[in-house]
């Protein structure tokens, strides 16, 4: 199916053949894994539908173990992986966002390549509608975000510092097999939650402020992406009227959500609640993102997003008022878009 | 002094600009870390000796509290950054083996480019030799690492998973102020490693084996990466033998390191040692790399490479012999090479 669309893609571009080297989308494409770093690793698709993926030699048992089907070429560090294709392509397509200026170099020279075009959006226009499998997966990395929200609230006391927090949580949550966060998780207390990207540190919790928790975590090499901000105690009046505005700001553009709706009406629908209660110029990031492989894919929830949401589409919304010396709130969920609606896959209480 | 020496390197090439978007060439070279990922971070060297950062714009008073003089532009989500700068280059030189074809296409288009060069080898050999302060962070990273280690063999016992070994290790060494791990922690048991990219897993310690540590700390930016292999009651005496003779393979090589020695040429004596032994064909990667602020740069200790080792370098050397279904031994320590020869800056006890 998806290989089908990338020989179309070729057909339609009048190129022979496609250069793919983001580790993401090989697995994506295969169903094989891997992140040989500074080594070569590529999938190379033919107009034809031949798959080569060319991967380290130590690799190649693991690939003959995985989903895909092609044919793997495998080297050692000593030999030049391109010298082991025997091809020439006039015009090929590349992740011109991610392939480097030295590599296209050498596939010019090695495939005599005459003209280059880009396959980036074809690929995150494939990656942006998850299959029902991707859906369940990206579910249990919510549910696992759930219960990490739920240890570090469970570790909150008078005293306590934001990294001693986080280590809980990333230490507890390993029980629950989960070997990897999505991204640094961040903790943070009162005031310090004002700085949209803060540092978690040895800033200790005092009695009556919020604590923002922003984590996720990867299942199966899917990612999950929470954000929470909750009371310790009893916060001042004017931080639970930002608590408010910013949680009526989600609510209301999750219940927004369906498709065909325009992506940056839900933006601005979040916005101008915010702007309306007075807080706009403290709103300073884009509603939210797109969700799956990556904590951060296409597509962006943003004022400048003409595209429709569609069916499929797994995003966050993640409305926040960051003012300085008085609190910093975010709320986050991550949000499956289906032909009824929107449905929040992160279900801590809010 | 660093900025004299692109400036250098500019004027030899005839370029009028040095473009450099490597986030740790970047912190290299201004002292200001970060990692917006898709978000632009860049460092503009002008020949006339202007340095230009351009960074997020919620980054600019982490920027403005760092060590770094030059001129600093912020942009927000919704600009452009680069129709921020009004300049034209007949000539710039880039990180071909970083940034993407993307960006070059956006480069030459705002800054009317008639040709690039590379400057990636400049900043390799840049950073190859360490400062005093560099060599500090470094030590600091190593002695963390043996740290580990004594955590790691202190949780040994019949029947617990290389898994929880390394929990435990990454969970204790986090109260000594480690935050980031340079790489995953490997802990393998007996024949698992064997394979010498093995995954811990659910594999259970058993009597008589020995345990593969692989591991380092990140310090300040600077990484360590250390490997003991310790054995657990009585191995047998194939796995022993196999033990001293990667032993002496690693203590013959460190201590002909001497600046003005080929780094091939150390690469083949321990290479000798593991073949004359009989092992050969088990020693299946090269001896080392070098070692700073990422746990693999320049530059490799191979075969292949023909340069001398010279004062100031660390590299490490971990020879291995991962013999299959009897035991896989690797023992790797982080060398300074010093005007008086080698020093071991890691000193767990092998």
């Amino acid at each position: 199916m998806k290989l089908k669309q990338i020989q179309s893609i070729l057909k339609e571009e009048q190129a022979q053949a496609a250069w793919i080297t983001t580790p993401l989308n090989i697995f994506y494409l295969t169903g094989y894994h891997s992140e040989p770093h500074e080594r070569l690793f590529a999938l190379l698709i033919k107009d034809d539908g031949e798959q080569i993926l060319i991967c380290p030699k130590m690799e190649m048992g693991e690939v003959q173990n995985s989903p895909f089907e092609g044919k793997v070429i495998g080297y050692l560090d000593s030999e030049n992986p391109l010298s082991k294709l025997d091809s020439t392509f006039d015009k090929m397509l590349i992740e011109a966002y991610h392939l480097t200026v030295a590599r296209q170099r050498e596939l010019k020279e090695t495939f005599e390549v005459n003209s280059f075009a880009d396959i980036d959006q074809t690929l995150r226009e494939l990656r942006n509608i998850k299959s029902d499998e991707e859906i369940d997966k990206i579910k249990k990395a919510c549910a696992l975000a759930d219960k990490c929200i739920e240890f570090g609230v469970s570790y909150l006391k008078e005293g306590v510092t934001e990294r001693q927090v986080v280590n809980y949580i990333e230490n507890e949550i390993k029980a629950y097999g989960v070997n990897e966060m999505s991204f640094d998780t961040m903790v943070l207390f009162g005031d310090h939650a004002a700085s949209p990207h803060g540092i978690p540190g040895d800033r200790k919790l005092q009695q009556d402020e919020f604590v923002l928790f922003d984590l996720g975590v990867v299942y199966e090499h899917y990612c999950s992406d929470i954000t929470r901000t909750i009371p310790f105690g009893n916060p001042s009046d004017e931080a639970k009227n930002i608590y408010n505005i910013v949680l009526e700001a989600e609510e209301k553009a999750i219940a927004a959500i369906k498709p065909g709706v325009k992506i940056s009406d839900i933006d601005k629908l979040a916005r101008n609640i915010i702007a309306e209660a007075g807080y706009g110029e403290y709103f300073t990031h884009r509603l939210g993102h797109g969700l799956g492989l990556e904590e951060h894919e296409y597509q962006d929830v943003s004022g400048n997003n003409d595209n429709s949401f569609e069916a499929g589409m797994v995003i966050t919304i993640e409305p926040g008022i960051y003012a300085p010396n008085i609190a910093g709130v975010r709320i986050e969920d991550d949000i499956l878009v289906t032909d009824d609606g929107a449905i929040s896959l992160t279900e801590y209480k809010k």
